[in-house]
C-alpha cells in the first residue's frame, strides 16, 4: 500500500493514527465494528479528489466517502481496509437568489445552508431528522427525505447539477444550473441515492424554494390511529397540502414529553393574513381535538419540536433498558397506514421485541424502532425486520423510504426489487466503478 | 423480415399499408420525410410489448415507440425501416385519491387525466403546450415540462414508479407507489427523458398534487424586457412563488391578439379569501402596469389562454410567408435572461433569419422560433441554431430545457455535455438496449 502519496500530498489532512481513524469508521446505525482502516483523508478541492481516485485504482484500495456519518443503514461505514474520504473541508457556499440556486461543496451542513438562505427569503426544503449535522454530500448520497417530504419531496427533487468523480477517475459535470434540463440521460438523479458507490460528489447545484409567506400548525391527539390517518387524508382532499403531517404512537409521545396518546403534528403553508381562516378550516375538518395551535412559520416549526426529539427519545429509552436502538424506515401507501401499524404491532409481539412508532403520515413513511441487548444478540430483531419487510411489501410499500440500503438492508432490498432489477443495477455499478473501489459492499 | 408474427398476433392492430403507416413516421418538428416503415403496431397490454421486443431482437428490427408524436426534436420519428409501436390503446387510468397517486397506461392523454383528477380535487401539474394531445408515455419519454414548471418542475418530479420493457426483453418493475422510495439506484428517473431509447414504458405510477384553493393572475405589458424579468424576480423574492411566469416579445404578442409590446403572464397560487390582498401585493411589486387581472383558479387559467396560442400563432405566421416553423427550446439562469434575449436578437439579425420569442421566464426557459422556406434550405437556420447554442452555453444555460434531443439536437447536446459524459451515456444505452433496437438514432 503506497501511503507515501497520501502523506506527501495531504500532510496533516491525512490521519494515520488508528485510534483517531476509528472515529470515522462507523455511522449512526447500530453496527459497531473496530476494524482498522488505512486512515482518513480530507480533500480540499476537486483536483485532490481526482488524484485520490486515481491513487485508489492503482493501489486497489477501497474509498469510503463520508459527510457527517449520520446515516442509519451502514451507508457511511468503512467496512474494509480502505481509506475514509471525509468531505468536511469542502464547504463552499454560493447563493444566487435571482437564479434561485445554491452551488455548494459536499461538506456544507444543511442547517448552515438554511441559515444563509433565510437572509434571502429562500430555503432548502429537504429536512432530515439529522439536519443539524447532515451534509449536502451525505444527503445526496442517501437521497435524504424528512418531515417536509409530504409536500417538498426528497433530495432527488432538489439537485439540479453535480460535479462528480467516477470510479474511473473521470470528473463529470452533470445536469444544469437551470430548473429545466434535458441534455441526455438524467445522470444527476442516478447519483442521488447511490450512496457514493458510483462517484464522489465534489459540488452540487441545488434548487431553492421561496420561504412561504406564513404557515399554521396544530397538535392533535387520537385514541385510534385510523381516525388520525383519515383526518390527514381529509385535509389533503380539501385542497390544503400539508407541509408536514407527523405522527407518534402513544408510548413514543410519552417519551418526548407529550400525552401518552397517538399524536399528530399537522402544518400547512398559507398566505399572510389567511392564518385564522385556514386554521378554522382545518379545525372543521379534523375529528381529533386540537391540543395546540401555532400561527406563522416560526410558530409552526416550534410546534414541531417535540417530534424532532423522536430519535433521541428512542435512544434514551433503549439505553434505560441496557439496549441498543435499531431504527427502521419503511413506507406504505397512505391508505395502508392503519393496516401497517396494526401489522407492525402484531409482528413485534410475535417476535418478542419492543416497538416504538413514529413517522411521516403525509407520505406514508414509518420509522418503527426497536432495541436489543448486545449480550442477547440480534436474532429476534432480525426476524422482526424480515417480517416487517414482508408486511410492507404485501401492502405495496417499500423497505427503504429515505434511509437507504447501506450494508444493513441489502437482503431486504433484494426481496423488494428482485434479482433481475438487481442485475441491471450491478451493470450500472460496473460502468461507473469498474474497479469496485467506491464504497464497496453498500447497496449491492 | 418475419411479419407473419405481427399479422398473426396483432391482426387489425398491425397496419401494413405504407400510406397509412406514413402518418406515424413523423412528429411535430419540421423534419419531413417519406421513408417507408415496416408498419405500425398497437399493443394492448404488457405481454404483447414483451413479445414485440423479443421479436424485434430476433429480427434485428428497430422499434419506434410513439404516443401522440407531439415532440419537437424528432424524438418520436421513425427514421429507419422499423416498426412504429403506438401506445394509443394502452389507456388504463386508476386514481387513488387517498394515496395521492394515479396508475396509468402510456397512452393516456394528460388532459384526459386532469379531467378525471379534478373530480377528486387533484391535478397532475406537468403542463406542456401540447397538453391536449400529449400522452403520459410521451411526456415520460420526453421529460416534458411546461408552464407550471417554475413551481412544479417537470416529469422527473412526478413519476414514482414505472413498468418498462428493456431492449433485452426484460419486464422491470421500478420505483414505488409511495412518494419516498430508496430501493437502490433511481432507475425510474433514468427512464424519464430517455426518449424510448432504454425501454418501453407499459405503466406509470404518477404523483398527484391537491388543487390549490385559489389563484390570482395578471397580464402586464413592458417596453423593456429587463424590467419584466426584474419584476418576476422581485415577486419571487417576496415569498410569492409564481405558479407561472410566461413571456411573449412584442411581435409574438401581436400574433396572439395582444398589444404589440413585451407581455408577462404572472400567476400565483393563494388561499381562498387571500386573492385581493395578494393581488394588491403583486401590484405593489410590479413596475409594469397591469392590463388584466384574474381572481380564482379558473380565471387565472383563462388569462393564460393567449399564451397557449403561441405555437399555433408562430406556425400561422411562418406559413403566411410560405415558411416552415423551427421552434427551439433553451434555458438560461434567470439572471441571464435579458442578456440571452438581446443575444438571440443579434444572432438572428446576423444570420438573416426571422425571430419570434416567447417562453417560461419563471424557469429561464425560452422558445426562440424562426422559419425557413424549403426551397431555400436550412443553411441559415442551422447557423443560427449553432450560434444560439454557443450563446446559451456561454451564459451557463442548456440547449434543451424540455423538448429533448431526438434526432435534431444531437450535435448541440454534444457541445454541451462533452465527449466524456456522452461516452458514459452510450455505455448505459448498451446495458439496457445491447441490440440497439429501441428508437435508434435518438439522443446519442
Amino acid at each position: 500500500m503506497e501511503v507515501s502519496f497520501l502523506r506527501k500530498n495531504f500532510g496533516e489532512r491525512f490521519i494515520e493514527d488508528p485510534a483517531a481513524a476509528l472515529l470515522y469508521v462507523r455511522d449512526a446505525s447500530f453496527i459497531e465494528f473496530t476494524n482498522a482502516v488505512l486512515g482518513v483523508v480530507f480533500p480540499e478541492n476537486e483536483e485532490e479528489v481526482v488524484e485520490l481516485v486515481k491513487w485508489a485504482i492503482k493501489n486497489k484500495t477501497p474509498l469510503y466517502p463520508q459527510g457527517s456519518a449520520t446515516s442509519l443503514s451502514g451507508n457511511a461505514t468503512a467496512t474494509g481496509k480502505g481509506l475514509v474520504v471525509s468531505f468536511e473541508k469542502m464547504t463552499k457556499v454560493e447563493i444566487d437568489p435571482v437564479d434561485g440556486v445554491a452551488v455548494v461543496g459536499p461538506g456544507v451542513k444543511l442547517e448552515e445552508l438554511n441559515i444563509e438562505l433565510a437572509r434571502h427569503g429562500l430555503f432548502f426544503p429537504v429536512d432530515p431528522g439529522s439536519v443539524k449535522s447532515a451534509t449536502v454530500g451525505g444527503a445526496i448520497a442517501n437521497g435524504a427525505g424528512g418531515m417536509r417530504g409530504a409536500k417538498y419531496g426528497t433530495m432527488k427533487d432538489w439537485v439540479l447539477g453535480l460535479r462528480v468523480v467516477t470510479g474511473r477517475g473521470d470528473l463529470l459535470k452533470l445536469g444544469c444550473r437551470t430548473y429545466k434540463c434535458r441534455n441526455g440521460y438524467d445522470l444527476v438523479r442516478l447519483f442521488v441515492g447511490s450512496e457514493g458507490t458510483l462517484g464522489l460528489v465534489t459540488e452540487a447545484t441545488l434548487k431553492l424554494a421561496p420561504m412561504p409567506e406564513s404557515a399554521v400548525a396544530v397538535l392533535v391527539y387520537y385514541d385510534e390511529l385510523e381516525a388520525l390517518v383519515e383526518d390527514v387524508v381529509r385535509v389533503r382532499a380539501s385542497r390544503l397540502w400539508p407541509l408536514f403531517a407527523e405522527f407518534l404512537d402513544a408510548p413514543t409521545s410519552a417519551l418526548v414529553g407529550l400525552e401518552e396518546r397517538n399524536a399528530l403534528f399537522l402544518g400547512v403553508e398559507v398566505n399572510a393574513g389567511a392564518e385564522d381562516r385556514v386554521l378554522k378550516r382545518i379545525e372543521s375538518l379534523l375529528r381529533g381535538g386540537i391540543a395546540q395551535r401555532a400561527l406563522g412559520w416560526e410558530g409552526a416549526m416550534k410546534l414541531l419540536e417535540p417530534r424532532r426529539k423522536l430519535f433521541y427519545g428512542q435512544i434514551a429509552s433503549a439505553q434505560r433498558e441496557g439496549g441498543t436502538l435499531v431504527i427502521e424506515d419503511v413506507a406504505v401507501p397512505i391508505s395502508k397506514l392503519p393496516e401497517a401499524v396494526r401489522g407492525l404491532k402484531k409482528i413485534a409481539e410475535k417476535n418478542g421485541v419492543p416497538l416504538l412508532l413514529g413517522g411521516h403520515i403525509g407520505d406514508g413513511n414509518l420509522h418503527p424502532a426497536t432495541w436489543y441487548r448486545r449480550e442477547e444478540g440480534l436474532g429476534k430483531v432480525e426476524k422482526f425486520l424480515r417480517d416487517m419487510a414482508e408486511l410492507v411489501l404485501k401492502l405495496n410499500g417499500t423497505i427503504s423510504a429515505e434511509h437507504g440500503i447501506g450494508t444493513l438492508k441489502k437482503e431486504l432490498m433484494a426481496m423488494e426489487v428482485g434479482e433481475e432489477v438487481l442485475n441491471y443495477m450491478k451493470e450500472l455499478k460496473k460502468v461507473f466503478d469498474p474497479h469496485g473501489i467506491l464504497n464497496p459492499g453498500k447497496i449491492l
